[in-house]
């Protein structure tokens, strides 16, 4: 038997804490799938005084990350400490540079420094494993990159953060506000106490931008992501997706035509029937489209301590085996760079409300400003009226351009008989 | 850069030609992926002079497929002649002597000689390679065995059969019978002429056997698969089973609990909003339950060539990077022996038709039938009258063991009032 695999986990909290948990109370199996021990030799996280319910006395401690990513007795460092500079950045790059592999669930990190990091692991030769990072303990990484490695992938989306997909399943079962449903999802635990990284679409960017890279053989590029997140997603646009036969998500979606490639994080509507309408609450889905495979969905936890333990272990496992992989599919230095395509160039439906004042003439004045645009209505609702008042004008268009679609969105502003500003939710038909 | 990988292919029908086929056309991305060269070196298949649109100039041809296992300039040979035994068997065998990786999409193969040849194969460190042979496209079996190899995995269940899905799905949306929807799906080329196969089970089955082996760590045991197909499916159970809430799929459901392991291929109710439900047509989909990770769903085209192939080339990827697992996660030498738990055993609800003569005192019958075997009725459906005729009694049962269930039909099929003998089906709530 080879020997043993020594393990060094950066941070302590949730996810780190179960991490320590599984190798121990798991050592035979891992040994029997690894042909190997595996085992904890190093930890670092702020408090050493607190209470982990973890057993800690033969492991080495740091009280600076770094440090143990430099001198720790390990041949894999786990980061599980977050974000994309400072500490993370010096742990994975000490680690690297000291020959170590490296573990980490961080999304922002990968999505931003990834290339970086990739090409400093290849010529250290060492692994950058990142499975956690993308929709917690689904192995969807490990899909794109290995299981379906004989394909073209040309079409990636995915419900990748379960805390904007718990509150729009919750908006819709109940009827609520936004506002009343991110509070409740706040003291449950499912949402930050600064919720601005899930609910404005920022999360599911950064686990966007990585499966594009995987999935296209494509540099990474976070800041080619057009986002937009669910703060604007009203009790009525959710009613109104229902009557319609539509689900709102918020989707990462990522296409590769031969014009180049398109990266967006916005709220969709797609039809009640589509696999990734059935996946509700926190739980996440990913659907591939490959030339030889056809339409793949994965669907599970996306985050969580036994979920994202269950992530890392695996990226262990993988180490310990000597199994590698590039770490975004292919090398580096041979991926290709996208060519972006601009948003203004999405082509689809488009699901429209305004709020106008109930006069004779409004319809009109909205629907010739949506022809001065070559868009033509696919069904209309104008219900309830509240004469002298305002009511909301619900609209879905047939395919036409985004570029078009924002022009039309300007003249129906401008209009004197609108309230409010329109709002536009895109419709998907995947 | 390493040495080009050869690969000899036995087997030229729709996925063996679409194996060449994708291995050629995707020379450069397959290089990228694979860190060296793949290039098909050798084939084998009955009849030479047909046409399949493959240049095969520059390709040894082998008449014989064993002989080709044994002598061609190869280093995995790819077995897709299908059957247990035979020469099917004998390439596998000769390969593996001979030193080379075998890849197979051969289900019943693996099913009932997987032990026998992973022994081979593990003794001689080459790979047995089967991710097509279970779910076609999927890669469920690197899920299983690497994406959630930190688990103890306690539950799988799936839709593993194209064809008894693509019937049952078909049945529901036009109301018509078995019979002639399997007609419909031989015509399309859903179904073999000689359907038993798919319609009876068996290919489930050896697929479960597989899934089982797989996430349990135990030593594959097909015999111990308890196996019931689709043909006594009426179109009368299939509209009761959406009045109840329920759809009816084939399922293979492997369990482990403390008291051993049950691996069981039949029909099952399960609820409309189950994500098993949602899987329809010809597509398969998996669920697995892992300690860490919770509940995850894969989902996916199960059979055809581009799928299957995209599986097999996704094997052949792992080898040629060196990517190594053992051929049951675990080495065949430390699987543990399961248990099996008889179908007897078997707790939970039932559906269960009768067909009566119409007349007082039968509903009464068939309860104290029940009643005398201690199991409580949720539910009882009996519409229709035909005084003097014959009526459908359909109810359902809290949980009940499937012992005293087999019982209580036994006793149900010995009443006067009864005209054909009782059919059950199983629901299940995962």
């Amino acid at each position: 038997m080879t020997a043993p695999l020594r393990v060094a986990v950066a941070g302590l909290g949730t996810v780190g804490a179960e991490t320590v948990r599984l190798i121990a109370a798991r050592h035979d199996m891992l040994a029997l799938r690894c042909g190997r021990d595996v085992t904890v030799t190093a930890v670092s996280a702020r408090d050493r005084a607190r209470d982990r319910g973890l057993d800690l006395a033969a492991i080495a401690w740091f009280d600076d990350p770094v440090a143990m990513a430099r001198d720790a007795e390990a041949d894999i460092v786990v980061e599980l400490i977050g974000g994309s500079n400072g500490v993370a950045l010096d742990i994975c790059t000490a680690a690297i540079a000291a020959g170590r592999h490296v573990v980490t669930a961080n999304k922002a990190l990968i999505a931003i420094r990834g290339a970086a990091l990739g090409t400093a692991a290849e010529a250290a030769g060492v692994t950058l494993a990142y499975e956690s990072a993308v929709a917690g303990g689904i192995p969807i990484i490990k899909a794109l990159r290995e299981g379906l490695a004989a394909n073209q992938i040309t079409h990636v989306h995915g419900i990748l953060n379960g805390t904007c997909n718990y509150i729009l399943t919750t908006m819709r079962e109940t009827g609520r506000d936004f506002d009343d449903v991110l509070r409740d999802a706040q003291e449950l635990g499912y949402a930050e106490s600064d919720p601005s990284f899930d609910v404005d679409g920022v999360d599911t960017a950064h686990k966007l931008a990585i499966l594009t890279s995987v999935a296209f053989g494509c540099a990474i590029d976070f800041d080619a992501v057009h986002i937009e997140g669910i703060r604007n997603i009203a009790a009525s646009d959710i009613e109104y997706a229902t009557e319609l036969g539509y689900r709102i998500k918020l989707l990462g979606i990522a296409e590769k035509t031969d014009a180049g490639v398109s990266q967006r994080v916005h709220p969709v509507m797609v039809p009640i029937d589509a696999p990734i309408a059935a996946v509700e609450g926190v739980v996440n889905g990913v659907v591939a489209q490959g030339d030889y495979v056809g339409t793949t969905m994965f669907e599970g936890p996306g985050a969580g301590g036994g979920p994202t333990a269950s992530a890392v272990v695996a990226d262990i496992i993988d180490i310990a085996r000597g199994r590698t992989v590039p770490t975004f599919g292919v090398p580096v230095a041979a991926q290709t760079q996208m060519r972006v395509l601009p948003m203004a160039d999405r082509t689809g439906l488009y699901f429209v409300r305004v709020i106008v004042h109930d006069r004779p003439g409004v319809f009109a004045d909205i629907a010739m400003a949506l022809r001065d645009c070559d868009i033509s209505i696919e069904s209309a609702i104008q219900r309830g009226r509240a004469e002298g008042g305002a009511v909301p004008v619900v609209l879905t268009t047939h395919r036409t351009k985004e570029a078009a679609m924002r022009d039309a969105l300007d003249r129906i502003a401008a209009l004197d008989s609108v309230v409010e500003p329109p709002h536009m939710i895109r419709i998907e038909t995947f």
